[in-house]
């Protein structure tokens, strides 16, 4: 059942989470081709042997799950909701930095005396019928609702628009994704200030026994990893050039070494700049720094006499082999 | 629980369905001014009593059963799945003439053996694990194929686009709406010659408890009935003024009663027109004829000498009592 | 100066007011013919004479005033702000029934104390500076503002989104136009109770000057009364025709003279009907009835032996000559 | 070749013409019902035996041209350059009110010169070359230079925006259609005061070897005529009813044929009106008018005593046989 | 008064300078993160102390102005027409190269004679009225008027489209922002030779208490304005490199310090390259040029002997402390 | 004839091609301010005497072949079909990399007997009339018919879709343009396995005569070859750096030197490390790699002690005079 011969993954089919993935792989080098909308097949020419379907974030888990596609990226939320206990969905990748949002009990606003679960918990007794929450993930909020000995519930699971639920009368409360919190405000909603059940952002899940049996999933499986790995480290550091005048290189180097952000992945390179009038103390320092310091990396490399600060942007760092990818291995011989 | 002081309609909330309800209650006189595009409540000036919600068109059926609110406009595709079996919802309106659809089960179009549900039932026979259908009709699916003696089955419920499952490989053949029948030949996709699990339209439902216990809503289902009703008959026919000379009226109306088509609803108006040069034997008929009778009605008219004939349209219809309304009327009588 | 030979009417450039004006003139049946979207002029086939401009909706009021235009349709509001006091601007009609808004004063959610115009100048003597209150009304604001001794305030004029105002701090309330109240819930504004400084909808308004001086604009302005006098008369109406049985003419009249709603604009239109069986007491009734009570009046109609009411549109229904018509005559003479 | 058992209407598959075209039939009663935007297919549920298909204007001609459909809706424009000379398309109606649009020639707005064909004459002569003319109505506007003894010239045919080739230089002039000369204006061009090849609209075409060897398409013709003349009838008329206080009907009618515009299309239909006070008096009056002189009408009808004036939209007047079937037999008839 | 604790940066909110402005942030660095349309404020994870706020781009001068934002940018013509005079606006950058426009005189293309300041100060001379001027920026328009002796005028503040003022009658000519000059051709307006009120692009603003007042507003402009100037730097220039054979790096470094264009920054970066051949007089030059420099920079370096020439991108150039910075903290002293 | 002093460059007006020669002009650094979506013409800042037009893919190619514009971004497809035999047209560039697709012969898929060319032979011999081929492409597709001896046939010139021309019964295959093939398939067409008459993408083009007599036109044909080859190759290419161990630079380039992948353009650049804890033996590495190679590289410098990899973007790559450059000037020379 389900056999196929190509190598499938599988992405959101529309909506901010499916255009995020797309953006996503193409800044990682592995752009998809999509000749035409209408398809629900394309193609990522880095990857010639792969297919790329479209599914809606929650049906993706359970392809991955039943093994008709072999990976997918979807968010961690549905992952979660959807994936089973039988361990046939591996998580590769938990935090791939886009598709951020988190599920949370939210409550009507007039709600004056529930602010926390405890709260709830007070209000719940004090009805004489179940609390009725409505949700698309039954699975996590009703673990959710256990953990804070909320009891009894019921959970009603609404086709369309959740937070007009309570304004209708069909539910008390909810469980919903909430990013901004703004659909909340608009329908007078609050979310319970330790009510948060699951902060989710997008993921790389794939089928563990295609994992196992097939070697050219465990290939692509490895090609994803290292791609991922290499652009997320990227976007969080800037290359640095920057001139400098000093005795020599090491002397040089014992300055920035002196510095706090300065440093580099693991020593500056320093190579020597010919001026117009000779002077042979001049060096170029070659850095790599986070951008999130990229400002004080600069105020130093001022403090030690740096000038013509040239920052240039870098697509991939690549380390050692990546530890998700140890990771996976890990899990594919536990399994075994 | 679900008390609510107004009285409450829900319209499907977006979609060809949504605008369709807007259009179709607009055409009854009932026009209904959403203020925002944000906001889930609306009015009906005509109807001053009733706040207007949206919602989903299966979302409907469920708040009409649990009585948070009292009428729905929705497909009956989604009533006959989810109204269950209590009698709670009663189907006011079966017809409304909008949103024409059908269930039916589809299968790949390079099945060439299989056409018809006999070939279905060979096929599965074959198989050697359970027929596996994607569809978001559980129930009616799952009615159709015991009657039809198909089994085992799987039954696959999935969020998003159901055309896809078969290429994907999660399921075999899929049950889904079916309006033009292009979504299903672009998927390479086939209907069963014999497997059309419902054709369903836009109907009109109540909560049965709603309607027994306050009058005033009782009212509102009259109101609603009747205008509906007067509508959906007005659209099928025009009104038809034509002159013609004759001896008398009662002589022209001989001449009307033989013919074909013509005759009205009842018998034709005859007055008087005065003419320039005083002849005495010029009438006017004034007759109402259906819409897809009128060429027939124009080429009678011409026949018995009528002459400049002018159509107009009509906006509403009454008869008696509707019938529908005397149907409704018995079946809460049952119900008590 | 502001010489022109055609007769002009300038409309609201864009927005629902003006989409609202075009649609309006449209049913008035003087359909805009506008060639092109990027023109400022178009035409009226029915009034050819005339020249449509298009222009902000406080542009217009400016131009009826200082004659660059003769006729101006735009809300009622922005006429009161800035028709100054003069007289050159002569209101001929102020409510064509789209447009509808109201211009009032909102505060804050959380001012808890401020609910009235009353508490507004209790809060405001509490300040120790002026209170700010940001509009583009300055006129109207601070009429109001002066009615209801609010004292002092600062009027701000701001050219984008008031809305903001009193979240970014540079305003202590607003004054705003509001139709569905949704733009000052989403940002957490109050309308006070009594806060109301103006209704609106649209209007047509015309320079004096030009009525007085050229005989063809004063022609022109009477055909713009008649038919939007007649237009907004009959949306508001509904031809009925229904067969009766009676005595005869008179008898039946008696009946409909006997109930509430029915009795057309003078007397019902009485005809023979003819049967197939030869009774000679069948007769057809054509009345007039307004839009609201239809439902009554097929009530009564069945009440007294009406069968077969048929509804029909009517398109205009021109009473003598239109109030509105006489009165800006007279406004013309005083003007003298 | 070519051979098809259905009945086929060529409509314009996109752009104003589309839309209009599927407007116009929709108001005769002839809705076309598009399933899906994708198909090229669609029906008229009125007429049950065609098939609508969508193609350009242009290619709309030539498909009727070579029988492969029997009508088309198309421009007048592409009919006139593309109907060839042998008489197999025969033009059924030639002015459906829509899509209007004149082909004229039109030169730079710097050729102070050049205002009239004349004067285009001596400009040409005084080239040292052929005048280079784009356009895509190569016939049409061969035809026109020479009626004009404009030689020597050069067609050029251009894919694209031809407004733009003077500018680009690689045409002197061109012949396009104007609607409302804004793109002219916008690309510095004029057109020449007595430079219009053609005026067109929409009309309906047919192949004349369909209508003579298929009685079904005769009758499909008949039956398009008829409602489309019945529609554009309509569309300049409405019905006018009056209440009148007269001795008799006939002395009613005497005044109304002593005025103007009254008359309707025969004679008034007049009824009594049975009044509360019992007089005797009073009648109906039920006339046509044409709709450029209600107002007149309305006039008139005022001055003999009308009052309460309705007047009610009119969707069909039907005439007899009409003229255009006739001369569509002729036609036929001449081509044996 | 318009006390907030947190740092407010208020940019336009919509329309081009609004993408523009996001647009900007994002290139130097200092994305915008909108977590929905309909909120007014938004944060720049890089400072996350600031809120950022969006306005139209005159309120925000004014927000600036009366101390309810700290910072804002918005185009330099409002900031001229809006700053006041007390210096409570200080302008810290003045061109960040993008939303360029300027202000100019236009005037209707039929005014044969006027085609320079002093042409209209003839023609104004000879109007016996005075010169009617429709703009939105009467101070500017105001002062320029002034210095051109053009007296006496009228300036007439218009709401919406300007260039439709001398056609429609309401004024004479035009003050109004022009980009390409298409809208003043459209409607056939042009602007005068020498009539160039302003030119125009985007700049940063603050107020001057709050900077003096708040170290930690002080820090922010700091910040905001390295980055914009190393960001501004970066997109002028691109990095180099090149191998070259020659006897020694002093060698190279002497050709190159021959040549026009190259010479980088300060001077080359060299180092040596290790060929296959063991020859040892491969080195590779890094250098920095101008954008619009580089391709002579690479034919100099041909020229040279320099080959496998490698462009990469930079994304900042730091230069000593930013010359804007100091410029600032010398205003701020001033005003002391 | 066409005299114009400035030198032209016509781009794609509309569509996916137009898009793409913008994009793909603005990755080479030439990019196309268009300040206006009216405006025909448009500049380029980096090419500040090239006037940009924008023409239909056609018109293009008749432009350049007229000398009406000097050079022409377009499809190869439509260049093929109409440069004409007289050599005026100058491929300069005949592979952008963007604008893919082939023409290519289509049958209907009911077709059984027909998969190859040879197959329409014997096809097109059994009908007793000439084959109908419904095309843009006249002339290529009478080429290729011509070389597959299909005979007779006749081409049908399609203005609007071609696809539904089988299906209508106009023609009995196609000749067009196909991408991703889902058009075909929508339609039930097949493409014939050797019917491929094109391979297409985006070139460039040039008029000789300009080449040949305006030196400047020839300047800017070496910027834009320049540019473009320097862009395509960069795209090909990533920059990689990384830290390695090693006895000396010249130790480290042997153990590059042995791998498949590394080696960069010329040879490796080699810079000391300075590394905190003084082992002099750290360098760093910089070479250009092939983007297809990346993964590879890195596992081969991996695999010799590399650590730290660091990849760069890169914007061009110059190398020697580009060979099409020569190309251009051997043809010119040719065709003196």
């Amino acid at each position: 059942m389900n056999q196929h011969s190509d190598i499938r993954l599988s992405l959101p089919s529309k909506g901010r989470l499916g255009q995020a993935a797309l953006d996503f792989l193409a800044a990682c080098g592995l752009e998809v081709e999509k000749p035409n909308p209408r398809q629900y097949a394309a193609r990522i020419p880095a990857l010639p042997r792969l297919t790329v379907l479209f599914q809606r974030p929650g049906d993706i888990v359970v392809s991955v799950r039943d093994g008709s596609v072999d990976f997918g990226i979807t968010g961690m939320d549905v992952v979660a909701e959807r994936q089973g206990d039988n361990g046939t969905v591996l998580v590769l990748h938990n935090a791939l930095n886009f598709g951020h949002c988190r599920l949370c009990l939210a409550v009507p606003e007039e709600w004056d005396t529930v602010h926390t679960m405890a709260d709830l918990a007070v209000y719940s007794r004090a009805l004489d019928r179940p609390l009725r929450v409505a949700t698309k993930f039954l699975r996590l909020t009703s673990d959710f609702l256990g953990r804070h000995a909320i009891t009894p519930y019921t959970l009603i699971n609404v086709e369309g628009t959740l937070e007009v639920a309570p304004a209708i009368g069909y539910a008390d409360l909810i469980a919903d994704l909430v990013s901004s919190g703004q659909t909340l405000r608009d329908n007078r909603l609050r979310p319970l200030t330790d009510g948060t059940i699951l902060h989710s952002q997008a993921g790389l899940i794939a089928n563990r026994a295609a994992l196992k049996s097939r070697p050219e999933v465990l290939t692509v499986a490895r090609t994803l990893l290292e791609f991922t790995e290499a652009h997320l480290r990227a976007v969080e550091h800037l290359g640095v050039f920057a001139n400098i005048r000093g005795e020599s290189p090491q002397a040089i180097a014992q300055q920035i070494f002196a510095q706090d952000t300065l440093g580099g992945l693991q020593g500056p390179t320093i190579s020597p700049v010919i001026v117009r009038d000779g002077n042979p103390n001049w060096y170029a320092v070659h850095i790599v720094v986070r951008r999130e310091r990229l400002f004080q990396a600069v105020a130093e490399l001022r403090a030690i006499g740096g000038s013509g600060v040239v920052v240039a942007p870098v697509t991939y760092i690549f380390e050692e082999e990546p530890a998700r990818y140890r990771a996976m291995m890990e899990a594919l011989e536990e399994g075994a």
